[in-house]
């Protein structure tokens, strides 16, 4: 069975400069995510960090990743330029998921992809109740009417172009809606946007988090094979590259 | 210059069975909705209710009403099959503005337009802040980022197919969220569903709620034209006609 | 392994009374749509005709289908509104996919479900080129970026709503455009229309028809389980129920 | 009556360097785009071209634009990029309406805003039926069921998100079809692009190409008073303002 291979980016900066978030992500988010895919047969994952040369996001490593989740918050201003140009180019053209956690969404490259300032209305942890609007969607399979998480408060209005699905939509103590899980098909890729994850909260430790995660990697896996009986097959090359074809550039 | 017909149809039984109903609206909510569109001077009101003869759309009716508002709630299984299928007709395929509000989401003519059972959650009357998240759109001109009502509940899951545009976004004190202002492009009609209106409470009389009512029915009037100068024109009925010809039926 | 069960739906009239249709789909157009799906290791086909007791659709049918394929033309107006109401509440309130094909535009089924008159432009036999303009979505796996077909010509104006995701769009060699691949999100059930399938042409032995009729099966399905280790779980039945609960009825 | 400030910039060079687009188009074309929206009593028009200081873009008419129309070219890669970026701020944060026409589906500007690579096929000037899909729409008024036009062929698959709205759909003689007319709300503005508008083709003397963008221009508009008695009256500043206040930046 092919597997899909999954690449976690984190900043990890909190996680080395803040005991209280280092005690809830012992291993950084990125090892936290890690932990939720290895509960997938057919998923494999690797993780990048900032700090390492070219952010962690080398050719190679882009080359082989089928999704890519993306956590970052304090210096979303230092991944590099040619890095997001790199990931924006995977996704409109060759069809990588992407997949932007929390306080991605004013991270460079999901502004870039989607064509958004990614600005929002923001407020203290508090209780947010995530409502599923969509369960017929495959990335609600799973998932109940509503759960409970405790969270940084992100709230409406948040500029992003209207959601081709909009999944969940949360609830805060406070009096703030947000629209916590937005699908957008942009090029040949996917891409999915997903409220939770504030380092200072353990929302990545939610049993319906984790699930979200993981239905999120398979939907947003190029074109997979939907025949599962011959396990996940992703497209062929080849018909990429017929779509490629006679394509200006 | 050509006024907006507008017809404002209402079941008007609270009111007359229900002494507080009465002093809230003392005229009918019919009545309270016609006070609304009187402020705007390109359009034109009349009002018909269930208990007139053919519930008050005789074909007259419908043939000069340009958009529809509809208010029902306790005997949406008394308005005749017959009426509902040619509202339906009359929004389909001749293009009249329908515009249910509250409890109309239950309408049998809601219901067969958007293809829908119309089922949601609902509560008891609490605080309600109503969150603008379409400011761009023209429904949602004039209206703040947020305004407070007290309305009945209404929740999450509302079983409707996710609307062309979502220009308002409902946060409830006790927990829920609901898309309160929902557009839809059906045949050659436009839908828009609004959520405040319940019959015990005062909604009738907020000013964003009034505004928000003058901006649909500007909104959901057959393709006017837009040369303002001069003045409202509707789409000239050749058009329509030549929408329609060839058109297997 | 748990297969998706699928049923197909099919008039079939005119494969008894037109000797030209009988010579293409000998064993009805049904028996042609179950060859397509059984190459699937992972679903189990049954069909069901106009002219069986209950259109072939009892309580037992409809309650152990996940899937239901349904092929319509001459007789619409012969399918039994009792029957038509039963998968309108299936596919609605329990999720059953609906996949209506060709002519099924104008079912009594397929017109309730989404609201719409289901009217076109239709005219002859001709060269349909089919084009796949979202190769990312799950529908279009395995297809190339067109493909070619002899069909009847249907034509814009489509009255219907805005596809949720629109698959293909086709090009008539006489001067038509057809949105002929359309997705839609229903109550909890999803609904893909396809344009081919006339029942003089041969559609249903293209190769590409074929995988499209497998995908959109596959994409319809209630919320499979999308761990595809462990074989096409659906979505457990308590999920549904508490999804349900609360719900205003 | 306060009017609606269009700024049409052209990169204006096809016109100084090639004798035969000279003659079809002696003012430019944008010249030719402000004669059409000069027949508009609502309307005021200013120019601006690539080889101005700033391209023609300053702060001071940038601030006074509230809908600007591009059209570009052979030149796409010098448009400065602090005016890509200005232009992008002001669609995104001030809500100024933004319509690319014809190649300005390459233009930086255009991939900046929607998030998008721009690609798509394109071949030979050639017969081009438009098909008017969404007649509803207020940028479809007045307008046929189809009309024809001389054009560059421009067909799918064209790699942009799905369109908010999709009003036209065209149909070229050699077999290939577009998504012609699409709308997006992005930010607080709206996009709308228009594939017509070729240098060697004289689609911007077409009656209905013209009354498209004169329509065009009013849905773009910044939020406008929809009370059109008391003239075009813009959102009023405040109220953008409160929708920025308390916004993460």
């Amino acid at each position: 069975m092919k597997k899909i291979k999954v690449t976690v980016w984190n900043e990890f900066r909190h996680e080395r400069q803040n005991k209280e978030v280092k005690e809830i992500y012992p291993d950084g988010i990125h090892g936290a995510i890690k932990d939720i895919l290895l509960e997938c047969d057919d998923i494999e994952v690797t993780t990048a960090t900032l700090d390492e040369p070219e952010n962690g996001l080398t050719d190679e490593v882009l080359n082989n990743t089928d999704v890519l989740i993306w956590w970052g918050h304090m210096a979303h201003g230092e991944v590099l330029d040619t890095v997001v140009e790199k990931v924006k180019d995977r996704v409109l053209r060759d069809g990588m998921g992407f997949i932007p956690l929390h306080s991605g969404h004013h991270s460079k490259v999901f502004k870039a992809i989607i064509g958004t300032t990614g600005d929002l209305t923001w407020g203290n942890n508090q209780k947010e109740l995530i409502w599923n609007i969509m369960p017929q969607h495959p990335i609600a399979a799973g998932i109940p009417v509503r759960f409970e998480l405790k969270e940084e408060m992100y709230g409406e209005p948040f500029f992003i172009p209207a959601p081709d699905e909009l999944i969940f939509s949360s609830w805060y103590e406070q009096g703030n809606v947000f629209r916590s899980g937005c699908c957008y098909y942009k090029g040949l890729g996917k891409v999915f946007y997903f409220q939770p994850g504030h380092e200072e909260c353990r929302s990545f430790y939610n049993k319906y988090v984790r699930r979200i995660i993981q239905n999120a990697v398979h939907w947003a896996a190029p074109n997979l094979c939907v025949k599962r009986d011959s396990g996940c097959k992703h497209q062929p090359k080849s018909v990429f590259e017929e779509l490629a074809e006679g394509i200006e550039e």
